[in-house]
This record gives C-alpha cells, sequence and structure tokens, in this order.
C-alpha cells in the first residue's frame, strides 16, 4: 500500500516534503518528469513523460497511489508527437491549449487530469503542515510601522495579482520600493539593496518591510510561494526590518534556519493573517 | 504686460520651457522657490516662499501675470511659522493638510489656491505643444510583437496607478521584466539591463518594451512623466526594442536628441494612443 505519490520538481521543496513524509512514518512513491531530475537522497524515482501520462497515471494507480502531491517547479517540456500514446492522445489537445496559457490554467488542467483517475490531489500543507504555518510572529518584533508598511505592500500584492505579474512588493514607511517580476525575489531584494538606501524620508522610522503572498484565487494545493534562509539573508541586506507573509499561503524551506538567521540578523518573520 | 509665470522647479524641463516661450516671443516672468534654484540661464527669478505665498501671489498679478506653469520637480519645504505672515496663515493649514496625503493631492491644492487669485493654470502642452507629442511613431519601427507587449505594459502601469507607486513598466514577449517604483526610471532600466538577459523565452521574439504614462485620472497641467536622451540610452542598454507612451501624457525633454539616440542605438520611439 504506496498511498502518496510525490510528484517531484526542481529545487529543495520535493526534499523537504520527502523527508517530513519519512519522518511521520508515511509510505510513498516519487515520481520526476524525464528531464526535470528532482534531488531527494536515497530515492529511486519513477520516471514519467508528457507524452505517456495515461499509462504513468494507470501505473501509479496500480502501485497502490491514492493521494498524489506537487512539490517544486518544473518548466513545460517539448512534446515529440511520435512518443505519444492513443490515449494519452485524448488529454494532448486539453494540455497543449493549456501550456498556451498562464501557469494558472495549466495547473488547473493537470490537477484536473490527475482527478479523473480519481487521485485525490493534496497541497503541501495538507502533508507537512510546518511547512506552511499559520498567524503569528516566529523572530523579532513587528513594529507598528511594521504592520503599516506590511498592510500596504499586501495591499500592492493583491493589486497586482490578477495580472500575474510577482507575488511579493517591498514598502518602507508608506513607499513602494519595490515590486516583484519575472527576476525572481532574490533580483528584487538586490535592486532594493542597491537602491533603497537614501529613499526613506525618515532615517528613524520604518526601515521596510518584504511581503510575500499566493495569488489571489490561487489553488493552494499547487505552487505556493516559498521563502527561505536565504531570502532574510538578503532581507538583510537590503537593510529592511522583516518579512511579512500570507498565514497559511507560504512555504518556508527550512523554518529553523530561517528564524536562526532572522534572529542573527535582528529580522522579524511574520506570518500574517490576510 | 508679462502675461506668464514660469514657476520653475529643479531638472531639465523649465529650461526648455523658458527657451520656447523666448522663441515664440512671449512675455513671461520665472519664479523659484527659496531653497530649490532652477537652472534657467539668463533669468533672474522671482524667488517665494511658501510662508509668504499670499503677497507673492499678490505681486504676479501686479505684475500683469494672468496665466502660470509649473514646470519642474519640487520637493515638500520646511515651513518656518515665524515667517509666516497674517494673510498666508489662512492657507497654511490646507497646506499642511495636504503635505500629509500623496503628491496629487498636494498639487490640486497648490492649483486650487492659484486659481482663487484669479491666475489661469495651464499645462507644459498648452505653452509649447511640440514638448508633448500626440500620437505616432518618432523613430524606428514597431512590431506587432512589440505592440502586443505595450498593451500589455499600458494595461500594468493602469492597474499599480491608483495604487501611487509609479508610472512605467518593462515587458517582454508578455512578460513583464519590471515595474517602476521610487527608485524610478533609471535603476527599473538599470534592473532590467542586470536582469532581463536571460529570461525571454524566445530569443528571435520581441526584445521589450519600456511604456510610460501618467496616473490615470491625473490633472494633465501638473507633473506629466518625462522622457529625456538618457532615457533612450538606458532602455538601450537594458536590450529593449524601443520606449512607449501615452500620446499627450508624456514630456520629450530635447526630442530631437531623444530622436537621435533612438535611430542611432536602433529603437523605436512611439506616442501611443491611449
Amino acid at each position: 500500500m504506496t498511498g502518496t505519490a510525490l510528484i517531484a520538481g526542481q529545487g529543495a521543496l520535493p526534499r523537504q516534503l520527502a523527508h517530513s513524509m519519512s519522518l511521520a512514518g508515511q509510505s510513498f512513491v516519487v515520481a520526476e518528469m524525464e528531464g526535470f531530475p528532482c534531488d531527494i537522497p536515497g530515492a529511486a524515482p519513477l520516471r514519467f513523460r508528457i507524452e505517456r501520462l495515461a499509462p504513468f497515471l494507470d501505473h501509479l494507480a496500480g502501485e497502490g497511489v491514492t493521494r498524489v502531491v506537487f512539490a517544486g517547479s518544473l518548466r513545460r517540456p517539448r512534446i515529440d508527437p511520435e512518443l505519444i500514446d492513443p490515449r494519452t492522445a485524448t488529454l494532448v489537445p486539453r494540455l497543449l491549449a493549456a501550456f498556451q496559457q498562464g501557469d494558472d490554467t495549466l495547473l488547473r488542467e493537470v490537477v484536473a487530469i490527475f482527478e479523473e483517475w480519481d487521485f485525490s490531489v493534496v497541497g503541501v500543507k495538507d502533508i507537512s503542515p510546518d511547512l506552511v504555518p499559520g498567524a503569528g510572529v516566529l523572530a523579532g518584533e513587528v513594529s507598528d510601522a511594521d504592520r503599516r508598511d506590511a498592510t500596504r505592500a499586501a495591499e500592492i500584492v493583491a493589486a497586482i495579482g490578477p495580472m500575474d505579474i510577482g507575488q511579493g512588493a517591498v514598502v518602507a514607511q508608506g513607499l513602494c520600493l519595490a515590486i516583484e517580476s519575472l527576476p525572481g525575489t532574490d533580483a528584487m531584494l538586490g535592486f532594493v539593496a542597491d537602491h533603497a538606501a537614501h529613499l526613506r524620508p525618515d532615517p528613524k522610522g520604518g526601515r521596510g518591510v518584504f511581503y510575500k503572498a499566493p495569488k489571489p484565487g490561487q489553488d493552494m494545493r499547487m505552487d505556493l510561494p516559498t521563502l527561505g534562509p536565504e531570502t532574510v539573508a538578503r532581507a538583510a541586506k537590503a537593510g529592511l526590518a522583516g518579512i511579512a507573509w500570507e498565514a497559511g499561503g507560504v512555504i518556508l524551506l527550512d523554518r529553523a534556519a530561517m528564524i536562526a538567521e532572522a534572529e542573527k540578523a535582528g529580522l522579524f518573520l511574520w506570518a500574517r493573517e490576510p
């Protein structure tokens, strides 16, 4: 009785999730897409191709898998028409149409296909609740000025959400120092480090907050934003007071290391009630 | 008969506007706020303080000024209560309240006060129409991909407009590479230069468009966004295909130099119908 399949993309999250499940004594199998090897020590992943998705899903069901979790990043693969088997051929038009759309549409279609095979698709939070903390301050102290900056940053992230631009923003003393876009969180925090030193009007006022949240209406089982120890180090380098995020909507990669890093640098970490 | 008062802030725009009016044989007087010297060769500016705004407005009227144009950037000055005369004292509470709000509110209040003195407040476009070009391509060629990128960038700028974040965005192949925030246009284009080289999915696709527009609902007589030759050089360094902006809503500082710079670098310049 295998129970859970971990569909593992790239990055640190699949490894953490496998570790959590092993610690909890859960039985699971790891699967990776050909060309996108996951990085899970000791795992012997099943390997699948989009062109043979139907037989792969049959195989998972035959192994006793009833529950599926997706973790880690994947990019759109190339599809080799010669490899497509007849049953997968009925799925390919749906996937190709979704490939043309944004990530959200594609992920919704993938979830729908897995559910048609009677798998229960769950989120990281369902497998390992401690990776997605609920409301609370995890490190440091949040001042009133920081709370105001977090509120404004949350409004900005919500406003840009429908535009599919990014999921983060930096606000200091009410002023927007940066908005996350395609280059990502690290690039944005580097930008703040480069430019923001002289832009805070009050030298004694709030040093600024980096806020992160999932997109409004996002399927919380798929592709949640992540924060990790490296993010904390970069936020410190940008001179910020701390990091806030939507409680229950963001994955922490290595919470203990994040807290240690935040306490060392004097930053707060705050899972904020949305 | 003096006619027009140019209330000159900092930057290149007041100089250009004075030059335009001189060429056109218009009679005008220049005024600058104490502590914020303008840079207009040959001008002997009147100098005013917020604390003595009422007598200054009387003086302008006495000089035969009927029309006022604001140009160049100003920051909020410190106010010395000891210098406030009795008549200006009735204006100060309105200005101080507006100081606490965004720039838009403050500018609206300033315009209102000038209009109460029966001055006609006009925009740069009214004084020198060639500084604010109407729709048309001024340099280079705009491809269909560029048009799509400009459309998406315009949507993004419109969406962030009400949040008072910035007035520009960069989009390439439909993807948002950057959004303008407090550090400004130059910083944003530097960010794109640093990060975007490998982020365009199709190496033969559109190289991206920097789009600029006034805020939705902005008073077009005040604080229009500006573009200049330096912007063109930075957009070229960021590897973009060109610059588009809302026709009639953006000031070009030195249009001839911008066109020369764009043609040298192979960029388009496009005043886009909103």
